[in-house]
């Protein structure tokens, strides 16, 4: 239970200036303990969000916040697969039950809708269906560009409205500003499991500790072997980078740094990531499990013949 | 007075090559105690800024920036509030007189137009007039989401030029590069007092130190009374959060963390942070004080009747 | 050579789900030693990227990223100069040879398509030809404001495709988002030698050390005297600035923090920074050396007679 007091600030709905949530101009802070109540009448449909408006630092921080979707009367002519998403970034001091909010830069927990890779939610999609995918940003510091793989789309609504179809941009990667909204449109034409993710590329990566020496390269058996007469069971990371780092055992209330089980083996990423199932046919919502790729179109070792006629020696 | 040579960039502006001034590519440097002369035409209106092209690591964390605005000679068909606001941000560590050049993201005093809130200027508009707000960003290294409450605009210029009317997307939060110019427009049709900043979490606060322990929900009562035996007035910081901040004195040649006095209590903001303020009526451009709210347009404690309507049990 | 597993990702390219890079999600990875065949048509002309999807953090943090330019069958009407730069930044500590992947924020050596200026390559072109300059960003962690002198270009290309025409906006800096690539165009009718540049103040220095007091203004002679009495040539930094900082020696696998020679003195820039060469006539590609400024156009001191008729008293 917060120990302070705190208000609710209506992000990109347009109100009466006394609904605004800001403590101190627009209405009394809410104290511990009391229920204020906010009233007023939604005026357009679109994507907006909810944060307090006193002592921001901290409540955000904290992960006090919110997405709100205001659908309009009149439905979409087609099917749309409508994904709702929040992009957050904390600093959970390893085996620690609390974010700092003191952090302005070294994020180590990255998630989606409070989840990170590999426990963020599949986004699905029978071949022909409209993807809508609402992403607010309302993380301390950070700009996050959003990738998705296999597809090209189009930002079509902002947290200020919809953007007319004759004024946007094809894109890969949009970037989500802190303290706005992104909602993008594609039509799901290419049937596999692509990744979507943030690409900044500390942000899909979970609860690393930045303070160790740079040791790709360097040979550290003689180290480990060493350092574990006092301290059992120690590793060096990193002497052969760092895509194994998912095999390290880790403190209570901690996650792994990298990784979930995938079709291939190991997928080693980590935070801001999720994957997007397009499929010729689905069952509901429910996750169709991996892709089964045709034959023939899954990269592979060369063959011998692959490489002699490419003229590649190895 | 500056120890060291500098010179004059016009950012944006079309000029002769040697007019640009780039210090050792275009001319010399401007060396300690001399003037030089800059004589070009200003081919076109718009909104441009200047800085040293010399030393500009260390001149610009200084703040020698400024802007540039080149009115058109057709005035605007209606009545135009417009005003220039450039975002800086500086690392001033505490009770110092000079910005540190060296930061690169822990900036700590964070500025429109070199005023940290509650020191910024209120921006006012009656209803009805038109509203143009010339952004820039010259600061050293960040990228400012400036977030405006109860209204979209548009983006209707940069420092490259004009954005036609029909390429325009409605947002809430834009977001200035380093080193760019964003010119918002909108009608000032919602009265009211609205917040206008920085929605980055660390740039609406001043001057913190962020090297402190994370005591959110600890009970540091017999901390405080023991560490005021050798520091008299000690007070640890942020056991309930950082909302009472404002309270705590400062040392000299600093400001206090967070807040003015609003309407109804603290306004626990800081840095990039203000006012705009949209009335029926105004006098020239005084500032209004406080919006005075019709009846029941407040958000407010909640009566029983209301909890209990709504099936609220507390 | 790479002592772990690797996979490419064909950033932006419309593919086979299979093809896609992801190691574990839609391939294994590449073991050390082996060659992986991947085969796919190119759909449409663009400009892409390609990078690993394995352990992404460290590999890309050494450099492993590249663009791909495919052309459209039809080729342009007219001549364009047609530039391909890849942004990327580094953390490599002074005097060592490889990066450190544990940088978020700190780094300090910055380069467009490997080299930071002075060593970068300067773009020319000849009065009316157009400029296509693609940048791209497949660094860590920064999104890149790029920023050109004496022009306004638009944007007309993402890494998702085309921008029409009647949607582009007009600029002077555009901001390059990690992930994404944005190409630039605009007709050379400006002539001179042209800054071309990342705005942020710490991208346009090379390998600095930021743990460093803040002294400007103050008197270090005394300073320097003494500690050179231990560390003969010993220079206190900055005490007028740092504009001076490239006659430093400089440690072993290292370079100088600043600058190269121009034709006006030494242009104090490092980093992300290169210059467009606009000619009337050019020979080929090749670099025309500085420019030659018509007679009257390079900024210079002002006379007593400029001085005493602008009133300006000194």
């Amino acid at each position: 239970k917060l120990p302070e007091p705190t208000s609710v600030h209506w992000h990109g709905v347009i109100l009466p200036a006394g609904m605004d949530g800001v403590a101190g101009l627009t209405q009394k802070a809410i104290p511990v303990g009391k229920t204020f109540k906010y009233e007023f009448t939604m005026k357009k449909a679109g994507t907006f969000m909810y944060h307090p408006h006193f002592d921001e630092m901290v409540q955000i921080a904290l992960g006090m916040v919110g997405m709100i979707v205001v659908h309009p009367k009149r439905r979409d002519a087609r099917r749309v697969r409508d994904y709702s998403m929040m992009a957050h970034e904390w600093m959970i001091p390893i085996g620690s039950r609390r974010p700092d909010p003191m952090a302005m830069s070294d994020f180590n927990v990255l998630t989606f809708n409070s989840k990170a890779f590999p426990s963020t939610e599949p986004l699905v999609a029978e071949l022909g269906d409209l993807v809508r995918i609402r992403l607010g940003n309302l993380g301390p510091m950070d700009h996050h560009p959003i990738h998705l793989h296999g597809y090209e789309f189009e930002v079509v609504e902002t947290d200020g409205g919809r953007v007319p179809k004759e004024r946007r941009w094809p894109e890969t990667t949009t970037l989500v500003p802190v303290g706005a909204v992104r909602v993008i449109e594609f039509v799901a034409d290419n049937p596999g499991d692509w990744a979507f993710h943030c690409h900044m590329t500390h942000h899909v990566m979970n609860q690393m500790g930045h303070d160790v020496p740079n040791l790709i390269g360097a040979d550290t058996k003689g180290l480990d072997a060493r350092v574990s007469r006092v301290v059992p069971g120690y590793m060096t990371m990193g002497s052969t980078g760092m895509g194994e780092m998912h095999k390290m055992d880790v403190p209570d209330n901690s996650i792994s740094m990298l990784g979930g089980e995938g079709p291939f083996g190991l997928v080693d990423m980590g935070g801001m990531f999720t994957i997007l199932k397009v499929r010729k046919q689905l069952t509901g919502d429910m996750d169709p499990g991996w892709y089964d790729h045709p034959a023939g179109t899954v990269a592979g070792e060369a063959s011998a013949a692959d490489l002699s006629r490419d003229g590649i020696k190895t």
